[in-house]
């Protein structure tokens, strides 16, 4: 297992040139062997992986059997070290299947600075050829608290009753990526390679939001370089008749809205009376937000709002969805709209929605503090699905507050910030990608999935990664509605988990079907390629004696050529070059951020 | 100086019976003066002492000098060393002018349980026979934080200039205290003894709301069993040509409405949508306590509230009052009622006023956190004023609420609850105590002194120790309007200085007046005086040789009656016994919490 240290990635940048290339047109000229006989032999071992998947029950069950055993709950502080246990378990787990790990501490949010150890996220990347596409797969292995005394079993101990697996996390992160992992072990075993080039990133603070992360990932841009499509593992069944692929990421908008009187604090027992006070006026721009039912007021905030498809519609209908099991899900006494299903549903998902998150700068201390807050800033943010604009839900909320403002003649100052916010995102439904995809679980749910770009994914991580990475977002549907997501007594069929593998190997072949030109005159050229692992390759192609002394000859040669070229000075037009889209992606009308 | 330990309590409560009385009935006979006489020597030592405080302004300006460079601001936790220094200052300064001094850790509030040095109170006391009245003095030696760039001069420094002393804490509790020094010093000095019995508290968070003192001298009541009066020093002076004496006591109820959805905090990506919010809620409630005008919008709430009489109308209409030092003041850009300076000062004063404080339990942290808080309490206070009955605020405000939630439907919880609150108080403006308090005042500042109580003060601690104590309550006016107080560069004039000692040392002679029957009969029976000073009094009393002897003979006596009689074993009656109103006191008529 590697550790993480600022060596390695000095390591991982240093020039590593591909010693042999599998491509046609490669000007290397290194074709040990032709790249359509790879891709039949790919294909041809399909159904043995398929089978051996199928007869590995057992690993399955031993691997999650381990995953579960870390109480990984991310929301308690105290448990941050069981997180960093599961990680370490992962990145040994993945070193075993041939990938180069790296496990890097990520800097501090404010409110874990005095904790120890500090959260880490694992890296990790299995380069088999340049011809190949390279599909990023983000997983994370932290879980919702429990209460235990709702278990029947302990939930941090997998149970395997009746076909279902019993404990904590079985129906998210952990049991997804038991999928993966299952998925890469059968086809080494059966095939010596991976049809793809794989990258994983994972997370142990997904259910706090994965704070650190999204500021991570982007100082860390330069290891996406080569990804061509990024996976997410969602529960997006509706019912349990057809995985559901959603084509499409909420956004969000995440307003502060600062109230301003004097300068500083004042004691009531002084000023009261006296003042405007910021809290009250406050408290009437935030009321004015909504209504009695909690609807936005806000004018202008649902026009551009996609409408629900016909088939949609009948998919919010045909939904598995029982109120009182989303009222104990989310323990309350009444739901919005729960006297009408698709209208929850809709307001659920498809609609763009409301929430107040707190105050920032008044008293809350527990106590009688008589503190008139001269500063206060409230906090609410928008869930935007698509087609909505985020400038344009900035431009309404803003104008929203202001003629506020202005009708009530508010004493106190008022502005408006947008805290942070990203647009949602979807993709055409009917793409060679997602075309691919779907013809990936068909073959494995034995049922077509049904597509949809009405009923948006909210996952924030893969916004951040899509907005980065610029690359086309593949959400895998995983639990189905019989299982009992995030729940107490979690639980999921074994079938699921392993039909979960099955698809992960199948889209590993259909994605390797849309193979295209070889990236390796690009790399090649601008000497900069990371991680080729010659070592893997070594098993499977037949070296050239003479390989190594050809090899630096090359380099020799390319070193020269670099040094007349003018291009050779301008090694930051790399990240540029290999940032544009290529490859399948390399039609970007096949996907947009808006659809029609 | 003495220092605080548990130990210095013990010693304290320890029985040592008074050596001699001075009172004409008491029966234990040691009277060596008829008290007639002492009383006349109080009298005749008035003029001697006011003399001396007039020669003794160098002594003044020196201790205010040394207290002012104490950069005791209590609102920064850093700077408690600082006071706790001033507080050590304070205890030693005492223990020169003969008080025995205590100076005591407060059990530490939750905002500084990492700080050391602890909060810290000085207890003392000046004990010279029974038969005199106690008086208790509160006084405090922390200030308000300063903007050094807005100052003149350095204002930790004290700066005399045009007869004005310049620095933090001369208008508030570092002047006050001054005064009351320089009057028991050359009360001493002339006399040899003071006119009453005094006791002192010395707060070092007072401008934080005194947290910790207020329960930690609920659990010392035992303290303040043998005060007859409470003295506080406030700015309550409204012009510059008559000093005012309240005779009120602002209350408050501090509430927290408490909106619970489920039992959980939710993502509000996972609950946004399809929950009712219990911040939207609560932000519905908070919104409708008043309007946009901020006026209390509560039913019912103002019904009792005292109607200025015309000399208090008037006295409002001749307050020294400029809206812009207000606004300077409270750096703000607008006042309440600025248009109309009565309206604005009796909103001010003389209303009850509801102030937001601020949420507990939501999202205040900076940064963006999705949290949907699922059970949030917002808190606000209201300001009572006499004749306002705290139960009957607090129904108001819970019918208010509920008929509110029953009205639009409210899907979430609330739950209304008071979480501090103490009535307001007012009593007689034409006791003989307060007649007492005008005369001393108007001898020393040339002008008859003006009782209101429908001006009510807001001091927290004065009521607390108001409740506890049960004894009249003294406001000494201080600085004038003329002084800048709390402001930046701060100033006062230093004839106000003076004329405070002046008027402290007036005061005691006017209250030794006062003097009724003897306590040490009460005192002998229940053998448990504390703090007699033999020391003190062997200075002024001609010694009985053979009293050591006699005093033990005594004591043997009294313990033989004690084992005999059924009183001596339920010695818990004494404190009840004390605490019940005697002398002046014993006449409740003369104050009571709402006056007609």
């Amino acid at each position: 297992m590697q550790r993480s240290s600022s060596r390695s990635i000095d390591d991982e940048s240093l020039f590593v040139p591909p010693s042999k290339c599998r491509c046609e047109k490669c000007p290397l000229h290194h074709i040990s062997k032709p790249v359509q006989s790879e891709r039949d032999r790919i294909f041809s071992n399909k159904q043995s992986v398929l089978k051996a998947i199928e007869n590995s029950i057992d690993d399955v069950t031993s691997d999650l059997e381990q995953l579960v055993m870390f109480q990984s709950v991310s929301v308690e502080p105290s448990m941050l070290l069981e997180s960093c246990k599961a990680i370490e378990w992962i990145s040994s787990r993945l070193a075993e299947l041939k990938f180069k790990t790296y496990e890097y501490p990520i800097p501090d949010n404010p409110a874990n600075c005095f904790v120890d150890p500090h959260q880490k996220v694992v890296f990790a990347k299995y380069f088999s050829s340049p011809t190949k596409k390279t599909l990023l797969i983000y997983g994370h292995l932290d879980v919702l608290p429990v209460k235990a005394d709702c278990w029947l079993s302990d939930p941090f101990r997998l149970v395997v009753k009746d076909n279902m697996f019993y404990g904590r996390g079985v129906t998210s992160g952990k049991g997804m990526l038991v999928g993966w992992l299952q998925a890469i072990e059968c086809w080494l075993k059966i095939h010596g390679d991976l049809p793809l080039n794989i990258k994983f990133i994972v997370d142990m603070l997904h259910e706090v939001g994965s704070t650190g992360l999204q500021d991570y990932i982007t100082s860390r841009s330069e290891f996406f370089l080569d990804v061509d499509y990024m996976v997410f593992d969602v529960n997006s069944w509706l019912n349990n008749a057809q995985p559901v692929v959603a084509c499409s990421l909420a956004g969000w908008a995440y307003f502060g809205i600062e109230v301003r009187g004097a300068n500083k604090n004042l004691e009531s027992g002084l000023a009261s009376g006296l003042v405007f006070e910021p809290m009250v006026d406050l408290c009437h721009f935030m009321n004015n937000l909504v209504n009695a039912e909690h609807e936005i007021q806000i004018p202008g905030i649902e026009s551009n709002v996609k409408r629900l498809t016909t088939p949609e519609w009948h998919l919010l209908e045909s939904a598995e969805f029982r109120t009182y099991e989303y009222r104990e899900d989310l323990f309350v006494r009444r739901l919005r709209y729960e006297d009408n299903k698709v209208e929850l549903l809709q307001n659920r998902w498809c609609k763009p929605t409301l929430s107040m998150h707190g105050v920032e700068g008044a008293d809350v201390h527990p106590g009688c503090r008589q503190i008139l807050p001269m500063k206060v800033m409230g906090k609410f943010s928008i869930k935007l699905v698509p087609d909505q604009e985020l400038s344009q839900v900035i431009d309404s909320v803003k104008d929203f507050l202001l003629s506020l403002k202005a009708e009530q003649n508010v004493n106190t100052l008022l502005n408006v910030h947008l805290l942070d916010g990203i647009d949602p995102c979807s993709w055409a439904q009917d793409s060679k990608l997602m075309k691919v995809v779907c013809r990936a679980l068909e073959s494995v749910y034995e049922s077509e999935p049904i597509t949809t770009s009405a009923i948006p994914i909210c996952l924030p991580i893969a916004n951040v990664l899509q907005k980065l990475i610029n690359k086309p977002v593949i959400l895998m549907p995983y639990s189905r509605r019989t299982d009992k997501h995030h729940n107490e007594n979690e639980r999921i069929e074994s079938l699921s988990v392993m039909r979960h593998a099955k698809a992960c190997s199948t889209l590993f072949v259909e994605l390797s079907s849309l193979r295209s030109k070889c990236k390796c005159n690009i790399i090649q050229q601008y000497c900069n390629l990371r991680g080729v692992q010659e070592i893997l390759d070594a098993g499977r192609i037949s070296v050239d004696k003479n390989e190594g002394a050809n090899r630096w000859k090359f380099l020799n040669k390319l070193r020269n050529a670099e040094s007349d070229s003018p291009k050779s000075k301008s090694r930051n037009s790399f990240k540029k070059f290999l940032s544009s889209t290529f490859g399948c992606a390399k039609k970007p009308k096949k996907r947009s951020t808006k659809s029609k």
